[in-house]
C-alpha cells in the first residue's frame, strides 16, 4: 500500500506513542499489564476464535477503507462466535503495520473495529503492534455459553431443516460492484448502495441467540447445529453434513437473495453468488422442523428453511420448479487456496 | 526468506491439507467449529494476550530455526500468562504464510510450540492460516486465575524487595553469540551452548507461581506487584515504577548474571546485556522483604532480591562497591521504534 508524504505516519511518532492512541480505544481498567483480566460467569465456557488479515489478500483500498477493514474484521470474529451459541467478551487485535502507514489509517481502523464491536457492548481489551512489510490485522475473539447451549457442527440429524438467517450473495455481489463498477450500470443507486455496504459492513447475527433462547429450554441441550456463512452458504452446508455424517437437498427457490437481485442477475448467476460468494456472515442452522419455522417468523426479512437434511453424504441442489436442473453442490469453489 | 525447490511447499497442498497436518498437533475434541471451546474453572478470571511475530523483524533463519521460532513464539505468551500470576488454557494461532514456505518449516514450527507448550499441559485450541508476502506468526494466550491472585504491575510499594526469579542478559548474549560467532572465541564451548540456549528455548516461569501461593495465604489478595522481563530487566522496574507511583534503586552486583560471563565480559558490558538485552522471560517482582528472601531461597540458582521500592519516580542503579558509578536507569534502550 503507498501513501503520499503528508501524513504523520507510524514511523514518526514511535510505537510507545502509537499504543498510547489505540489505548483511547480500549477500556481504560484493562491496560498496562502483561496481559488482560475478564470476568467469566460461572457455569459458562469459554469460546475462543481467532483470524489473520493481510493486506493485498484479504482487504485493498480499491474496496475496503481502513474504517471497514476494521469492522469486516470485529465482524468475522464476533459471527464466529455468534455461530458457536456464544455472547462474545472482548477481542485483542495483533497489529503489524509497515513504517509508512499513515497514523490516520490505524486510528480509523480502530474506530472501524470499536463501531461494530459496541453494538454488542465487546471492548478490545489487548493486543501487540510490531513492524512488518506487510500490514496484518490478528484478530482473536472471546466469548462464553452455558456448555448444553453450544452449537457445534457435528449433530445435524436426518429430518432436521436447515435455516438461513438471512439472504446470501449480497456481500459478493458488493464486492463485485467495487471492482467493476460497470456490472451494476443497469442496477438502480438504492440497490448498488444496500449491496456494496452489505460487504462493507456486515452485521454478525448474535441477535439470533436470544430467540433460540426463547424457544428453547434452557435445562435440555439445544438440538440445533449449524456455524456461520463466512466461506459461503455451499460450504456451510457442506461442512455441517460432512462433520455430522449427513446429507443435505437445498431447494434452491427458498434461499434468500438480495431484493436487488430481482432485475438484475440471471438466476443461475444469483445463486452462485448465494452459494459460493461467501462473507455474509448469516448463520446456517440445522434443527427439527417446528421450531425451524418459529425461528424463521420470529427472525423475518430474509431468514428462510431452504433444506432437509438426509441420509447420505450428497448435498444436492434441487429446483421444485424444474427451471434449474439438480446439482450436487461441492466445496471446490469455496476454497481458498496457497497460489 | 528463500528456500530450495525441493521440499514440499505449502501451495502444493493448498488450505485445507495443510489444515489436516496442523490439526494432529490439537486436541482432537477441539477441532472443527467456528470457535474452540474451552472449560474454565468457577471463580477464575481469564486472563488473554496476544503476540505478534513477523519474518526478518522477531526472527531470522540466521538465529532460528522454525522449532525455535514456535518454541520462542509459545514462551513468549506463557511468560506473560505467567507474570500475571495465572495458569494457561490454550493457545490460538494464527499463521500467514508465503505459498514457497516448506510443508515441513510449518510442522517443525508446530513441534516448537508443542514441544514448549506440553511441560505446562497447554493445547493449541485453534487458528488460522492465510496466505501472505511475509511469513507472519500471530499467538493469543489464554490462561485464568483466582482475582485476589492476580499481579499486576501497578501495586509496588515503597520498601518492597525487587526480585527477579533467574539470570538476565543469557538470551541476548546468546543471540549475539549467533550474529557474530567472532565474539566468542575466548568462550568455553559449554558456555557458548547454554548461551545460544537460552536464547532459542527459554523457560516461561510457570514453575513459580505455586511458591508464590504456598508462601501466601489463599485468602487475602497477594502482596506482589510484576511482571516478566522479556523486554528488558531495565523496561520491567521501570513499568512498574511508573505503573505504581514509586521509584527504585538497584544494587548492580546483586543482578544475577549466567555464570558464562564471569571471565568473558567487562563488568559495565555484562550488566548492559542483563538490563537492556531482554528476552530471559524472568519475572521480576516487588513484595514485601521477608517473603521475598522466602522465594529467592526456594526458587535457588539465579534468583535474587537486587533492590528496593523507594519514593519517586527514578530508577537509580546503585553499586555498594563504588566499582561502577551511580546511575538512571531509562527506557531509551529497551524501546523497538519504527523505522
Amino acid at each position: 500500500m503507498q501513501y503520499p508524504g503528508g501524513p504523520v505516519q507510524v514511523q514518526d511518532i514511535g510505537e510507545q506513542k502509537l499504543l498510547q492512541i489505540l489505548q483511547r480505544f480500549c477500556p481504560p481498567e484493562i491496560i498496562g499489564d502483561d496481559a488482560a483480566v475478564l470476568l467469566t460467569e460461572p457455569g459458562k465456557s469459554l469460546v475462543v476464535t481467532t483470524d489473520v488479515l493481510v493486506d493485498n489478500v484479504h482487504f485493498s483500498e480499491v474496496t475496503t477503507s481502513p474504517h471497514d477493514v476494521g469492522w469486516r474484521a470485529a465482524a468475522a470474529n464476533l459471527s464466529d462466535i455468534a455461530a458457536m451459541g456464544a455472547w462474545p467478551l472482548g477481542i485483542t487485535v495483533g497489529l503489524a503495520l509497515t513504517g509508512n502507514v499513515p497514523v490516520s489509517w490505524v486510528e480509523q481502523l480502530y474506530e472501524g473495529m470499536t463501531e461494530c464491536l459496541q453494538k454488542y457492548n465487546t471492548p478490545i481489551v489487548g493486543g501487540d503492534v510490531v513492524r512488518s512489510p506487510v500490514i496484518t490485522v490478528a484478530i482473536s475473539a472471546f466469548g462464553q455459553a452455558y456448555p448444553g447451549r453450544i452449537i457445534r457442527r457435528n449433530q445435524a440429524k436426518v429430518g432436521d431443516a436447515i435455516v438461513v438467517t438471512g439472504v446470501h450473495g449480497a456481500s459478493a455481489a458488493g464486492l463485485e460492484l467495487l471492482l467493476h463498477p460497470e456490472i451494476g450500470e443497469n442496477l438502480p443507486h438504492s440497490d448498488r448502495t444496500a449491496l456494496i455496504h452489505a460487504h462493507q459492513r456486515p452485521q454478525p447475527r448474535l441477535d439470533v441467540l436470544p430467540i433460540l433462547w426463547e424457544i428453547f429450554d434452557s435445562h435440555s441441550p439445544l438440538p440445533i447445529s449449524g456455524m456461520d456463512s463466512s466461506d459461503g452458504l455451499a460450504d456451510a452446508v457442506v461442512q455441517i453434513c460432512r462433520a455430522s455424517g449427513v446429507g443435505a437437498v437445498l431447494e434452491s427457490p427458498q434461499i434468500s437473495l438480495p431484493t436487488a437481485f430481482d432485475h438484475w442477475l440471471p438466476k443461475q448467476q444469483a445463486l452462485e453468488y448465494a452459494l459460493y460468494g461467501g462473507e455474509d456472515f448469516e448463520l446456517v442452522l440445522c434443527l427439527p422442523k417446528e421450531p425451524a419455522h418459529v425461528i424463521v417468523q420470529n427472525l423475518g426479512k430474509g431468514a428462510a428453511v431452504i433444506g432437509t437434511i438426509i441420509e447420505g453424504s450428497t448435498v444436492l441442489l434441487h429446483d421444485q420448479n424444474g427451471k434449474i436442473p439438480d446439482q450436487v453442490v461441492t466445496l471446490n469453489r469455496g476454497f481458498q487456496h496457497f497460489s
